[in-house]
Order: C-alpha cells, then sequence, then structure tokens
C-alpha cells in the first residue's frame, strides 16, 4: 500500500464524513450536523485558517480511496513570535492501520508548519490510548503537561 | 486582601514584565526581549485576539499593586461552531498564593468566555505541579488528555 | 504542636479504629469487621512482619492524643537480597493537616527500614491526590510506574 | 507456535539468566551477579514464597525453548485476610511478541492466586511502556495508583 497525503477538496465531502462520525463515535460524542457542515466549509475557504488533510491509498480508485484525515490550526503564542500549529484531529480507517498514514498525516502538518514559519505542533490523547502512542512516542515528544477543561455553553 | 481582576493596560507594563520573568523562570525557560515585547503589544491592540488580565491588590497604591496574570486567546474547533479559548499563562505572586487571586483570574476568563459565547475554556499544567492543580479541581475539570509536541523551529 | 511516632499498643485500638474507618471512606471502600479485627492482632503479634505506627500528638492527654497513622510491611524483591518495604496505608486527621504528622510518620518507616536492612521503600497514591502528593515530592521520587490490578476473590 | 506456561525447574537456569539479563537492561539497570543467584535459588526453593514461571514454544527442543518468564509472591494486605499477589517481573522475548505469551504468563499467576485464596494480584509498569499496556488493559484494570519510592540501601 503507498499512502500519499494531500489537502482535502470538495469531492472528498462524503469520504470525509464517513470517517469523522467514525471519529466522534471513538470519543464517545455526538456532533450536530450544523456543526459538521460548518467544520466542512471552513476548510475548504481559504480565508478561514483551519486545515484539513487526507490520506489517501494510492492502489484505490479515485472517490473510494480515502483512509484517513488530519486537521490542524495556527493560533498565537505568547512564547514565541511565530504560531502554534495545534493538531485537532487524526484519525486512521481500522483496516489502515500500521500501514504508516498515521504518520505520514503527521508529518504532512510538520511540512506545512515548517513552510509557514511556524515555532511548534502540538496535541492531544488520553493518556490510556496506547496504540496511538505507539506512534506518537517516534514522531514527537510526550510533554509533561495534562489537560484541564471547563465547558461554557452547556 | 481584596484582589480584583481587570484587562491590562499600557500603565502595567513594567509590573507585568516582572512577573513574566519570574513565570518564565518556574518553567525553566528564556524568552527574548523581542518576543515578549511583540506578546506585549498585542494585549494592547484591540485587532489582535490575544488578551491579558491582571490581579489587583485593592490595599496597594496604584502602580504597584499587581499581584498576578492570566493571558488567553479564542481559536476554532473542529467540534463546535464556537470557538474554544486557550488559557496560556497563569501567575500568582509567591507571597499572594492562597488569597484566592489565581482563582479570580480564571473566573474572569470564564465570564469573559459566557460574554464572547465561547465552548469551552481549557489550559495545561505539568502533572507534578500539585499546588497548581489543588486550585485547578476545585474550578474546572482535569480530562484523559496529555499533551504531545514537535518543535519546528529549533 | 509537638509530634511524636511510635509503635502502636494494644491501647491504642479504639484511636485506632476511629482513623482506620476515615481512612476508608477516603477510598470508599468498605472493611468488613473480620478484616479489620484481624489487621489490628497482626499488628500486634511479634511474630507477623505487618506493622503500624501512630503519630501522638504530646499536648493532649493519652488515650486522646491519636492524630494518625502507617502501615508498612517487608517483602522479597527479586532485584536485591534485602526486603522491600511497602508503606501500605497512611492517614492524618484532617485537623492536624500541615503540622507534620504525616512526614513524621514517613520518617518512621524510613528510620524501621535503615534498621532493618531494607533496599528500598516504595507507596501508591491517587495520581489526582494533590495534597498528598505535595508532601510525598519533598521526602521521595515519583516513579514512572502506574498499577495495573485484577481482583480475583470477587 | 503453541505456549505452555510452567514453573521454574533448575534446568531452566541457563535460560532464565539470559531473559533476566535483557529484562534488566531494559530497565537500564544492573543486577550483581550475588542477587541474581540469590533471587535464582530462591525461585527452587520450596520454603521461599517468591515464585517464577517460564512461557515454553512447545514446537523447540527442551533446553532451547523458553519465551518469557513471569516472577510473583504473595503478601500480607490489610485490607483483607486473603493475602494479595505482587506480579514483580514480566518478560517476552522480542522475537515472540504477540504470540500470546505475555497473557498466559500473566493468566497462569490468576490460576495461581486462585488455587491459593488470593485477594487481588498487581503489577507495575511505566506510563510511557505502551506496547505493555495494550495487553495489560485486556487483562486487568489500570487504577488511578501512581507510585512513590525512595532508596534505602545507596
Amino acid at each position: 500500500m503507498t499512502v500519499t497525503v494531500r489537502p482535502v477538496t470538495a469531492a472528498d465531502e462524503a469520504q470525509w464524513r464517513a470517517r469523522w462520525e467514525k471519529y466522534n463515535i471513538f470519543y464517545k460524542r455526538t456532533v450536530p450536523e450544523n456543526v459538521t457542515a460548518n467544520t466542512w466549509k471552513r476548510f475548504l475557504d481559504d480565508k478561514v485558517p483551519s486545515y484539513a488533510a487526507v490520506a489517501v491509498d494510492d492502489s484505490k480508485p479515485d472517490g473510494d480511496n480515502i483512509i484517513g484525515f488530519v486537521t490542524f490550526l495556527p493560533h498565537m503564542f505568547t512564547g514565541s513570535i511565530e504560531d502554534q500549529v495545534y493538531l485537532g484531529d487524526l484519525y486512521v480507517d481500522d483496516e489502515a492501520r500500521n500501514g504508516g498514514a498515521g504518520r505520514k498525516l503527521i508529518e504532512y502538518v510538520y511540512d506545512w508548519a515548517r513552510q509557514h514559519d511556524i515555532y511548534s505542533v502540538y496535541w492531544h490523547t488520553q493518556h490510556f490510548n496506547h496504540r496511538a502512542q505507539l506512534l506518537y512516542t517516534k514522531v514527537a515528544d510526550k510533554t509533561d503537561f495534562v489537560q484541564y477543561g471547563k465547558m461554557i455553553k452547556k
């Protein structure tokens, strides 16, 4: 299997949505349709700094070859003049695991970051998600930080 | 001691810088002068969505009454239409600890978030920073997430 | 407040039981009476290597002066000829916190360990018990280890 | 590959020592020869409650078929009349990973525990050992506990 990573295009919507839904199931959360539609629109809007890329299995036909995706966005950081990039979501199909797609999606974000003068890339994962962390320990550093959160809208 | 939290103003620069320096020492990092100057300028620029507020000891005279600060910035989130707020930095003077300033700084961010239709507020702390976490467990939820990072510029 | 730590004696039973009960409430567990009775008996039996010591507030009268306790037991270790000591339980009355009793109870175990040719002393705490860890970081090292468990009897 | 788990015997010494050495390298520690000799002797002594079992690849000849080992020991617990079992060491050859040997070694300890009226089995692993934890999450529960330790002899 050869895997290529490229930015999403409008034609990818159905394939992206199918994976976004599985990603949400993994995190046991429900995302309303208007949020998904808005998020998708933002990826395609050049004026909005919210990005998505997809991993494509080159052996499959167009329209049925997406096996994963990543989303990311730059934001300011008080400790640097350059922005940081927040890698928000990462998903690879169950049947495509261990084929290098996850690593290539992360490296795509690194490349984008290098080209856009980014200070650092960061993301989160649940401390008990060992399958993901087997990959993350190879391509990044686990920091000493844990996350606190407070819902405002609910 | 009565503590009030308010947005930073240009007159606070020296007091803020003194605490920013101590905050950087706590994290064993050096922030170049041009970064600090740029970060300060952004707080004061209404067109830049990077914010800072200070905790003021009301019993002390103007110009010598700041005892802590918080910084925060909103950014997009793929799981909501509303932005999330990233609370980036929080500092309270050693001699002002346990006087409620930390909690008031966090609650100031919550209030700002409510007024700006924010989805959630989140931040990070080192897993071994137990003094900070004694406060955080009272005002927020510890999530299951740990952080991975990759320096791009160095 | 002057605090002294000494081995338990038969006369301490009521005072120890009152604290043991609060300790179990803290951990949201119920310990059957026959277990408590057996555990207490073991502490007093010189032939059983399960030990307990109590922290005593010297300003209070005998019979009403215990403010905390520790239990510990040595066991073999494959990485040393000498035994390790497992510090199993540690409790200090809420109203006696921050008076040095917790530290003295731990140091009592260290002293016992030195006198009995022990390799190391270890214990566990919940990762979110920040109040306890503020003390532990002063007297010991947090290891990289987390604990897995499997109930056999239930 | 069919894997069987059985108690160690005197004839296993060379094979066990080879794996014990790799296990120590994994943990970046040096165990003196007199400690290894003593630990081995204890496994074979029926009067000493320190146990070891080995995983055997049934397709290989006797004397060259051990692919992993586990050690364990029962000790008292203040919260039960029955002992707990501390599973101290677990090792599987790199080339035998994902063949079920690790799980069978743990289940051997569970069986021993059931036959000896044990309350629970517990062990530790480094929080960043994700390969091990992919197995542990299938056969046991990760507790909320982290470990503190204090060297006494050094």
